[in-house]
């Protein structure tokens, strides 16, 4: 079987460093690269935090800085969630891992014109990156073989009632990435309110006792205890994992093709993702949506993907 | 027990019709009027349909017409459900019951101005007509008791994936009233899309015998098919008459107080309620939302409704 | 020759004073009644202004209150220009003019529906009780001869870069009445910041030595001192008497037919008046727009005009 | 006398043309290169048509292309008034001026980021490829000397009442350059409509007789007829070479220091330059924006500049 090439353009974030875990020692998965955004935190602190992940996990991947704003709006960072560094929780070794020279924007539009049409995008911060490297070079569009992004809700968002964090934080990236004509898998939060990750999941994951179920530990610790002060949960939502779940094993969830759109000119409710869930409006499907989570299923993943580690 | 004066405005339309049904002889609600407006169908066939309705139920409520347009957008209306009369199906007497001659505006303006701040609104349709008299009397305002309102959704719309109907038919009219500073309670698509009138219910019902009765299979022998025409539902939602039933017995459905606006500035997300379930904003509540329904007790209150009726 | 029967609707304020001064004596007008907004100032103040010009000048024409809030948006008033009062400067005596009992927007319905459709409607303020009128009986729309206003511009506001007072105060109401689909005439900042009432008009108008020009002058004192303080500038312009003039003598002013629509759906915009000068959009013309001023043709207007009182 | 470092970024195009004229030979200006964006055209034609101006005007400056699409919105052109090669009536030679292999946006991010902070950026076009560079590399920020842009108007667009060609093309860019904190002069419709290109001028450039003189009367024989096709106008505006002819001759312009911000949220008014000419809002000004003209001067500097040729 062929592994799926991908490059994970992300802004850890604990949930994102799941996602870097599952995706970089996965053989059905060809992790590519890691490029880094302003999402979670500043992008000087969520690229150091890559860094540290990828030094951690002794795994062999480069990282690659992106744009440190959104394309249009102001910045925004999620620190009640994250914590000041971003990855608050893990103590990390001296870093060494070198970051790339290479802008994440060009590296991008290089590696997608270089390849034969067969890399899936995954996103896990805001999209900027992605949307930058589609406008300063459209033609990588039609080698894009399929966006596969955590964001946006069909229902209601987490920072405003119309919408989630990665698409408000950059809704205009979102608006690029959307209406580029490429396959587009968005697992919402519709489907990632439904993984929380409960004491007992942690307690799981810790008797595997590797390198990888120290970091989840550690970081869950932080990552859970921040979600019940801010929101009163009893476990943290782990959103960003499920994309790469999804690529691993598309099972895992359901989808259902919806006419979607992303709300960029209004000021209230900026970022939404109007997803027409029941096809009211007759209009032609523009995205695969994330509908159901098979939870267990998804904590198997988790558990099998963090034991490929020593 | 005193009774709740109420005024009921509404457009009917099928589920407006059982709403006058249960409002007009519960032992409860003491109905003072019923003011029309432009919704399902065009002012001169809603307002045609609620003498029908009055007139076929042999009940004594005065009938108010009042707008004709939404107060700033264009008219639409919801021909595909509720017919090209807006109430198909049932077939009349010829019509004696006559049109009051003041207008629905000065109705609920005096009537307000004249009580003693008891009076509870109820709207089933778009929010023009009390929108309007609040914008023509602002002292009206301290005398509305509380505004029950059919409408809005804090997940998805059902014309858009944004707006529910009786929103996004009149949103500057929803947010004049959500803005006024009396207690509201929205009963939205989150719980009206549970109380599915399926065809045992129809049956159920059927057995009264009677003349309320039969006009309740009358109507939604036309409702339901068009509901499974155009959506695919099993079943027709019952919206409106959730407003009444939940004046009759405030436990049919469980409320959370949340900040709530109304997005009037949005081109794209035009007539969306912006309802913060989880509380994000940590903004003060302005809206009692419905969160749950219980539809057993829904149904058991629109029979014992209809059998108060000869 | 027939007058020009008009109602006239308005929120004193220095310069409707000036209108009304003009409407109320001309042989050419008929004067129907005086309906009131919130604009300048309150209702409250704006209503008892119109009352106190009315009685000083001796003339009988009703006073009608009308709307005390925009349609949709929250209230703005004037202060800075107009004062405390919305009509600093003269003294009036004890204020015996009784206001009407009806409502403007029911006196504006009424009238319009009872007549030959041959009345002008002119507005000097936010456009709130016209727009409630039309959309309360869209009847009335085919019974307005014309609607003649002072509000917008095709260059620049007076508020904020894109938007002039009486138009941005109720944007949504100016919406209604461009697009009811009757002649409309525009006067804007466009043509009546080219008529500064400098102390050598004040001057002129003092030598009448009659209870109008008298009041004229004591306006003038605290409206230009007020348009220095504020703006810097050594007259103040003669916004809504230019209605009034070009209705005594369409020559006055030179108008060009425009598209035209009004911006209620942005944040930054709102309350332009989107004005198409150089016809780039082909589109068919929905307002005349006054492009030029002959000012001193304007200023024996309104010399005449004052001359007309004892 | 140091020269004026400059980066042209521009979308050939008649007028830019001859912005590329004036600046390539000036005395007063090191041209470092020549920067295209789609505008006028798409983005092939405007960089060949860059390249053939280049090689038409035997200079020696390197010419990058970059974005072909604007930041978030979709693609305008502007071929009636272009012609379909976007740049219609001359007939070049054929092309040998090669492209640089560098991308514009990488071109300015490298450049700045070696300079010594005293490069100025002129856009002639819509401002995507300077935003860009922005986004992806913040740090540039600070090493812009100043901004020179056409775009715009304080009064009324021409593309929509609201919004000028250059900005309405791609707002969104516009919106990042006006907020990046950087000097920004605004040279708009308000002053280029006033340098219409009559007849006797070309007569007057066509005397010189040199390679410039002779491209400038064919791009003027195609750029005023089509001015008087579309727009009835007898001479083309010369909008783009203002903001060279300012950079030569300072005096050329007189600038009012305005608050001004880009209205990106819109529907209808999206593009506008809400610049506050009176200073009703009271903010700090934002941006120098050009208020008058001295259009004998303007001439006089454009013929200068053409005689520098042979």
């Amino acid at each position: 079987m062929e592994k799926i090439k991908m490059i994970l353009d992300c802004d850890p974030g604990h949930d994102d460093a799941v996602a870097i875990m599952l995706a970089a020692k996965s053989p059905k998965i060809d992790l590519l690269g890691i490029t880094v955004v302003t999402g979670n935190q500043t992008l000087e602190k969520t690229e150091r935090n890559a860094r540290n992940i990828v030094q951690c996990l002794e795994v062999d991947v480069p990282v690659y800085a992106g744009c440190g704003q959104p394309m249009i709006r102001q910045k925004m960072v999620a620190g009640d969630i994250h914590g000041e560094s971003g990855l608050d929780g893990p103590v990390f070794e001296p870093l060494t891992k070198e970051l790339e020279k290479e802008h994440a924007v060009n590296f991008i539009i290089r590696t997608l014109m270089e390849s034969d049409g067969d890399i899936t995008m995954v996103t896990t911060g805001p999209m900027t990156n992605l949307a930058m490297a589609i406008r300063m070079e459209p033609k990588i569009v039609e080698k894009i073989k399929e966006i596969v992004l955590m964001g946006g809700s069909y229902t209601n968002g987490n920072v405003t009632p119309a919408a989630e964090f990665n698409i408000i934080a950059d809704a205009d990236a979102a608006y690029v990435c959307f209406t580029c004509g490429r396959p587009i898998t968005m697992v919402g939060l519709d489907v990632t309110r439904k993984v929380l990750c409960y004491p007992e999941i942690v307690a799981r994951m810790d008797k595997i006792g590797n390198r990888a179920s120290k970091l989840f530990v550690d970081l869950m610790g932080h990552f859970c205890k921040a979600q019940k002060e801010v929101f009163g949960w009893e476990g943290g939502p782990l959103h960003d994992p499920v994309t790469v779940a999804y690529l691993i094993d598309p099972t895992v969830i359901t989808t259902k093709p919806m006419h979607t759109t992303i709300d960029i000119r209004s000021t209230e409710s900026y970022g939404r993702t109007n997803c027409d869930f029941f096809g009211y409006q007759q209009l032609p499907p523009t995205a695969n949506v994330a509908v159901e989570i098979d939870a267990a299923k998804f904590w198997d993943i988790v558990e099998e993907g963090l034991k490929l580690y020593n």
